[in-house]
């Protein structure tokens, strides 16, 4: 058996350009085009890559974007006061704070300088929160592409057993509150958990999201099983043992090109949201 | 075998004791009393004996509460109105919405018009993010009197498997996030789930809090489990089977008595907390 591959980079283009249209027309209707404000700590390379990648589908959906470097010596204080003022920037419509800072700096205290109506990489605790109970809200960019993915390869997660490996802030615990709003029956796994290879073999849907490459093997899947691979490790590699999951899974998402452009299309198209929301508001004001 | 009982009312009592000792010193040094407010919407028999229950807890912990009877009537709007000039009032530490409130009101906004800072039965988003992050907060009352428990009777959840059924914005939810916080392996079950049984034959911990009369059968716990019952049906009955659950677990909450003490305990140490922490930011802001 060989499973489908379940890219995101089809899914990520056709998102970007529904993005593009409706920035486009907000544009034509109220001359204001939407701009995402993106903080940088620092010069980690991966970082100033993803910054860069961001920027630049920015640029091609007509999104503006506000490059804000800072240096790694940035204190929190500094850092809550430049993303304070972003957030009262009428002119600014989404924030994101590039993850991870530098270790000296509380991202908690930064990521809850953002004000949630600009929270389009949905990190702050009340976007986590509206993720949880189900509300309207931002989702946390890269769970909330995946849900998008698994909607459109067709996956419905009622009833399913979806295990979430990882419970960072932004990955693993709004994933698995996302899914549980979706009504599938949602197990966090963990560093902690004393046989993950029992829960794995009861899992419909895997999302892996550690960190650890190749820490998920394919003989540990159940057969047919949907497996979503968030991890991004040095050298293209995923959490999940590709060619093992591919052999025993039904769907399995490719490293890179599957949940990675899911997670940039998902934060243009909610910074074109907040635009438009934020533009609508201070119409209804005026 | 049988199991042990792992009742909350002497747990309770020890913490409504110490709590009343705290609120005592807090007078002694302030002149500060805790003040607990206690909104009801209409007269259901049984919000009426539970609000009257937890305002006698209150009283015999020297803790003020301030009753605020509203008609059945009453309209969301009016009813935040109510608890936003609760949450500005100086003289209130702690606001108690007394669930489930009318079904044509917005129980979700009510609730967000708590501050948090006096969200002492920890129903608002902002508490369950707190919860779900393991920051400082109020945790919500039943979940939180539950950890208390556990901790009380020598049951670390470190990876251990703790299936959480039922999933309600104020119970089920939070108590994943906190078995999740303290390193369990946790699983949300829920009405949708599939295979219930299957789950609980796997889970080292079970928290019933579904509202189903003895819904979780003996049978069904695998043998030496903690059995945590949540559940409060007509007749005293909780969610699971009691009798079965004895024969086969290794630590049992009885209903009532179990759960149930300690849920108004934690309200009531959480507003002697409330009512420290306002009073020494008042200090600090003369």
């Amino acid at each position: 058996m060989t499973a489908q591959l379940m890219t995101g980079t089809d899914l990520a283009r056709e998102t970007l350009e529904r993005a593009a249209e409706r920035a486009r027309h907000l544009e034509a209707e109220t001359g204001v085009r939407p701009c995402l404000a993106t903080v940088l700590v620092g010069e980690d390379p991966a970082s100033v890559t993803y910054v860069a990648m961001k920027r630049n589908r920015c640029a091609r959906a007509g999104v503006e974007s506000r490059h804000v470097p800072l240096p790694a010596a940035t204190t929190t204080e500094e850092l809550v006061a430049v993303i304070r003022e972003l957030s009262e920037d009428p002119t600014v419509h989404g924030i994101l704070l590039q993850h991870p800072v530098p270790a000296h700096i509380d991202e908690r205290a930064a990521f809850e300088a953002i004000d949630p109506a600009k929270d389009v990489d949905g990190v702050t605790m009340a976007s986590f929160a509206n993720m949880a109970f189900g509300h309207d809200g931002f989702a946390s960019c890269t769970p909330g592409g995946i849900m998008r993915l698994l909607d459109a390869y067709g996956v419905d997660p009622v009833g399913q057993h979806a295990v979430v490996v990882g419970r960072s802030p932004i990955l693993g615990k709004p994933m698995g509150m996302l899914l549980l709003a979706r009504d599938a029956t949602v197990t966090y796994c963990h560093s902690r958990t004393v046989d993950l290879p029992a829960v794995l073999a009861t899992a419909d849907i895997v999302v892996a999201a550690v960190g650890r490459p190749e820490f998920i093997k394919g003989e540990q899947l159940k057969p047919g099983a949907v497996v979503i691979d968030a991890g991004y490790n040095p050298g293209n590699v995923g959490d999940v043992d590709f060619d093992g999951a591919m052999g025993r899974a039904r769907l399995v998402t490719p490293v890179p090109g599957g949940v990675g452009p899911m997670t940039i299309a998902v934060l243009i198209d909610q910074t074109v949201d907040a635009a438009a929301r934020q533009t609508a508001l201070a119409a209804a004001s005026v």
